[in-house]
C-alpha cells in the first residue's frame, strides 16, 4: 500500500507539472495528502453518474424549471427559487472540469469517457486507445475488478455498447466498432449492465453470431422484460436490455415512459441489490438522452431526462445513507451539449420556464409517431398545427391578430407587452413553422443542405426542431449548436474522498483522484 | 467575538434551512466550523473581483483563446490546450453560486451585487434596498470600515457609480439614481476609487453641484490623469478617474487600450499601495466590460477584458504571495451576459478560436470611430467592406467563387471541405451583411423593431452586431442573447478561509462567507 501512495502522489505531481502557471500559488494545491487514502479507508461503494452533455445550463435549467413549476401563475418567489431541487446540488463538493480532447475543444463522447474513465485524452470517436491507435488503456472499472476484486455495473440510458459505456470495458480505435465493442462487453465478466439494446448485435452485415448469444454462452443471464430485471438478486451476473426501447434502441425519454415502466432510477435500485458484495462495487451510470435531446436543441427532454438521472442518483444517496464511510457518489458530464442557455435575445431578461411544460412528447417520439405519418400521408399543415398545439401547446395566430408581441421598441429595446410568454405564434414564427413543414415534406434526405438550412435545422427534421425552436425560445431557453460545446462541467461529490474533487481541472484528473483513492495502479 | 461567531453559525444555519432537499445528507454541509471563525485568524486583506457578466463560457473561451494562440497554425496539442492561462483557475477552491434575483432567473448587476455585498435578494435594478424599497442594507464593505477599521477601496472598468460598484456603498430603489449614487460614495468615506467617470456628475438637469467638487470638499483628492494617478502614495483618500475615458465615459476595452495607458491592472497595483495599511482592506474589484462586450455579443473584446481582469487578479496574486496566512482573494461573477458558448451550428465540432485576433477593435470603438462617419458620409458598402477586412479581417467572396463552404451533406451532416474556418465570407454571410449595413444606415434610431430584427440586432448597430456575428461564429463562438442569462457564475478563492467557498450555492452566501469569516455583524 506504502507503495501505491508513492506512485499517487508522484502521478498527482506530474498532473499539475503540466497544469503549471506563473503563478506561485499554483504548488500549494497539492500539498493536501487525502485522509482516505491511508490503509483501509478507501471508498467500497463508488458511484460515477455522467449525464451526457450535460454541463451548467443543463442542471441549472432542470433546477429552476422545477422551482417555477411550484411557482403560483407562473410567479416564482425567492424561497422557490432559492430550492436546490436536485439532491447533488447540495453535495458537499462541486468543482468543474475541463473537457477538451486532442482533436478539439469540443470533444465527443468517446474521447471524454476515455479521459474519466482512464486518465488520459485521446482523438474524438476514439474508446481507450491513443493517439496512435497502438496503446490500449486499462480503465478504473478493469483495475477496481482486478486488483481490488470490486464488482462492476455499467448503466446507462442509452446503447449498452455506446461510447460512454464502453469507454469503461473496451478499447477500440472507433466507437462505431460495435459488435467489437460488445464483444469486449462480455469479455470484461462484468457482473450488471443495464440500458438500451446492443447496437450491431449480429454484426455490421448481420453475419456474426449473436452478442447475446455470447453472453448467454458466457455466463450471463440475459434478460429483456421488466418482469425478469425485478426478478434478479443479489450475486446475479446479468446483462438488462430494456423492456420497451424507443429511438436507436435507447431507453425511452424520461417524459415518454409509460406508466410502470422502468426508468434509469429503477435500474440503478436494482443494480444495488445484485452488487452489494463484501468487496465493495463500482457503478457507472450515464445519463445518455441528455445529450440526444439537447443535439436535437429538445429543452423540455433536456430537463426531464436530467431530472430522471437526478432520480438514479437519489438512489445512490439511499445507499450513501445507509454506509456513509464508505461510499462516494460523483455526479459529473462528459461535456456540454447544444450550447444551451437559459436566457433569449427576443425574451430578454424574462423566462417562461412553466410554457414547456405544454410539450408532452420528445422530439423522437414526435418523429416517429407522427412526422413519419405525416410524410407517407401528405398531411395538410392546418392538421399538423392542431397536433402541435395538442403536443406542445402553441396555438396558431388568431384571425386578424395584431401582432403586438412583434413590435418592440428601439430605444429601450425590451419586448415589452402582454403578450410576452403567450404560446399564441407570432406572424414570424408561424411562417418559420410553416416554411420548416414545407421542407419536412419535401426533403428526401439526400440533399446538400445550404448553410442556412444547416444553421436553421442541423441535421433533424426541419418541422420538429422547428418547433421546439419556437416553444424554447417562448420558455425563455436557447440553443447555439446541434454539436458539443466547450464549456466545462461540474464535478459533484459527496462522501469517502469528496474533498479531493474541489476546484477547476482537468477532466482526466477525475480518473487520477479515482486512482488516487483507491490506490490502483 | 463570541457573540459574532454563535451570529455567524446561527445565519449560516437560517441560510440552510431555505436550502433545504429531501436528502438527508443536505444537513451535513454545515458541519465543518472554518478554523478562519477562530479569534484573530480572520483575513485581513480581502480581495473580491466580480467579473461583471463573466461566467463559465467567458472564463473558458478566455483559457482556450489563449492555448489556440499559443499553437502553431492553428493545430494546439494536448499539453498547450491543458494549460490553466489564467491564474485563478488555479485558486484552491472553486465554487459555483446561483444568480437568480426577486424579478428574474436572468438578474441584473444591481440585485445580484446586492446579493453579493449584503447577502439579500431583491428586485433586478435595486441597489441595496429590500422589495419593499424601505429597508436599506448595510454593505459587507461599511461593516468592515465601521466594526473592524479596514480601509475600502472600489474600483471598476466602468462608472464609478455604476450599479456594481453602488453596490458596495449605496443604497437606492434604482440603479438609475446616479447623482444620488455619486452622494452617497462621498459620504461613504471609503480610501480609493478607481475606474470610469461619473455619470450625471451634475444631476439628471444638470444644475446640481458637480460629484467631483462635493467629493473635493469632503476631503477626496480627485484625479484625472495618469501623471496623478500614478504620484497618490499609501494613506491617500483618492477618487482616480482613467484618463483617456471611452464609451459611456467607462475605462477602454483592454483590446483598445493605447500603449502606456493604464488598464484595470494598474489600478490594482496603485490600490495596494494606497490601502495597505495595519489594520487590513478590503477592495472590490469589477471587470464591468465584460459584460458590456457580451451584450453587444462581442466575443474578442469579452475575452481580452476577461485577460485583462485575470491580469488585475495577478496583482492580487503578487500580493498574496507576500501576506498568504493574512489574505482571502475571491473571483467571481455576477451573472451570465449573452448566452455565450464556445461552438456553432455552422461549425460543429470544429473551433477557429485564433480568427478572433484578427479583430483589432471594440464593437464600441468601432460604432464611435467609423459607424457615425458612415452615416454623416453616406459611406458606399464597398468602402465600409475595406475597413470591415481590416478591422475584422473578414473577406468578400472572390470572384465567381464556387461558394462548397455553404453546402453540406445532409446525411453526415458535417459542414465539411477546407473552407472551414476561412474568413472569406459566404455569399449567405455577405448578404447578411449587406442588409446589416443598409438597416445602420437607414435607421433612425425612432423605429419600432419587428421580432426578427430583434432577435437579429437587438438594440445595436446592425452592421456592428452583424460583423461580430459572423466573426465570432467564423471562429466557433456563438451567443443566444443581448441581455443576462441565468447560468451560474464560478467562485474562484484563495487564501485565508478559501475553504468556505466551495459548494454549490446562492450568491448570497458570498456575503454570509465573508461576514463569517470576517465576524461582522
Amino acid at each position: 500500500m506504502k507503495a501505491r501512495k508513492i506512485f499517487a502522489i508522484l502521478s498527482a505531481a506530474m498532473m499539475i507539472g503540466t497544469m503549471q502557471t506563473s503563478v506561485a500559488l499554483a504548488e500549494e494545491n497539492t500539498a493536501t495528502a487525502p485522509a482516505a487514502q491511508e490503509e483501509g479507508t478507501a471508498p467500497k461503494y463508488i458511484f460515477l453518474f455522467i449525464g451526457d452533455g450535460m454541463s451548467y445550463p443543463q442542471i441549472q435549467s432542470a433546477n429552476y424549471y422545477l422551482s417555477a413549476s411550484q411557482g403560483e401563475n407562473g410567479k416564482t418567489d425567492d424561497i422557490l427559487k432559492s430550492q436546490n431541487n436536485l439532491c447533488f446540488m447540495d453535495f458537499e463538493v462541486a468543482g468543474s472540469a475541463q473537457t477538451f480532447d486532442s482533436t478539439s475543444f469540443c470533444p465527443d463522447s468517446a474521447s471524454t469517457a476515455t479521459s474519466i474513465a482512464t486518465g488520459n485524452k485521446t482523438y474524438s470517436g476514439t474508446i481507450n486507445m491513443d493517439e496512435t491507435m497502438t496503446v490500449s488503456y486499462e480503465t478504473i472499472a478493469e483495475k477496481l475488478k482486478e486488483q481490488l476484486g470490486y464488482k462492476i455495473g455499467v448503466l446507462t440510458s442509452v446503447n449498452l455498447n455506446h461510447a460512454t459505456p464502453a469507454a469503461f470495458y473496451a478499447h477500440q480505435a472507433s466507437r462505431n466498432s460495435y459488435y467489437e465493442i460488445g464483444e469486449e462487453m462480455i469479455e470484461s465478466g462484468f457482473d450488471y449492465f443495464a440500458g438500451g439494446g446492443l447496437l450491431k448485435e449480429t454484426g455490421n452485415d448481420g453475419d456474426q453470431e449473436s452478442l447475446y448469444t455470447l453472453a448467454k454462452e458466457a455466463g450471463y443471464t440475459v434478460v429483456k422484460t421488466k418482469e425478469e430485471a425485478e426478478a434478479l438478486t443479489n450475486g446475479a451476473k446479468a446483462i438488462v436490455i430494456d423492456e420497451t426501447l424507443a429511438d436507436s434502441d435507447s431507453m425511452s425519454y424520461a417524459m415518454d415512459l409509460e406508466e410502470g415502466e422502468w426508468g434509469l432510477a429503477d435500474y440503478v435500485e436494482k443494480g444495488i441489490e445484485v452488487l452489494d458484495n463484501e468487496n465493495g462495487f463500482f457503478m457507472m451510470v450515464e445519463g445518455g438522452k441528455i445529450d440526444w435531446a439537447c443535439h436535437a436543441n429538445d429543452a423540455a427532454a433536456s430537463i426531464t431526462d436530467t431530472l430522471a438521472l437526478e432520480e438514479a442518483v437519489e438512489k445512490a444517496v439511499e445507499f450513501y445513507n445507509e454506509h456513509p464511510e464508505e461510499t462516494l457518489i460523483l455526479v459529473t458530464g462528459d461535456h456540454e451539449t447544444g450550447g444551451m442557455s437559459i436566457g433569449f435575445a427576443g425574451t430578454n431578461y424574462d423566462t417562461f420556464l412553466t410554457n414547456l411544460s405544454n410539450q408532452k412528447i420528445s422530439y423522437a417520439k414526435f418523429d416517429s409517431d407522427y412526422v413519419v405519418k405525416y410524410k407517407e400521408e401528405g398531411t395538410d399543415f392546418d392538421t399538423v398545427m392542431k397536433d402541435i398545439t395538442e403536443l406542445f401547446g402553441l396555438l396558431p395566430p388568431t384571425e386578424g391578430q395584431v401582432d403586438e408581441s412583434a413590435k418592440l421598441d428601439s430605444k429601450d429595446a425590451h419586448p415589452e407587452g402582454e403578450e410576452q410568454g403567450s404560446l399564441v405564434l407570432t406572424s414570424y414564427e408561424y411562417e418559420k413553422l410553416k416554411t420548416a413543414y414545407e421542407e419536412t415534406m419535401t426533403r428526401t434526405g439526400e440533399e446538400e443542405l445550404n448553410q442556412e438550412e444547416y444553421v436553421l435545422y442541423g441535421s433533424y427534421e426541419p418541422l420538429t426542431v422547428t418547433i421546439t425552436h419556437i416553444l424554447n425560445n417562448k420558455s425563455g431557453i436557447s440553443f447555439t449548436s446541434y454539436s458539443h460545446t466547450g464549456l466545462p462541467v461540474e464535478v459533484f461529490a459527496q462522501g469517502n474522498g469528496a474533498e479531493l474533487f474541489g476546484g477547476y481541472y482537468d477532466n482526466t484528473e477525475i480518473y487520477h483522484k479515482m486512482a488516487e483513492l483507491t490506490g490502483v495502479k
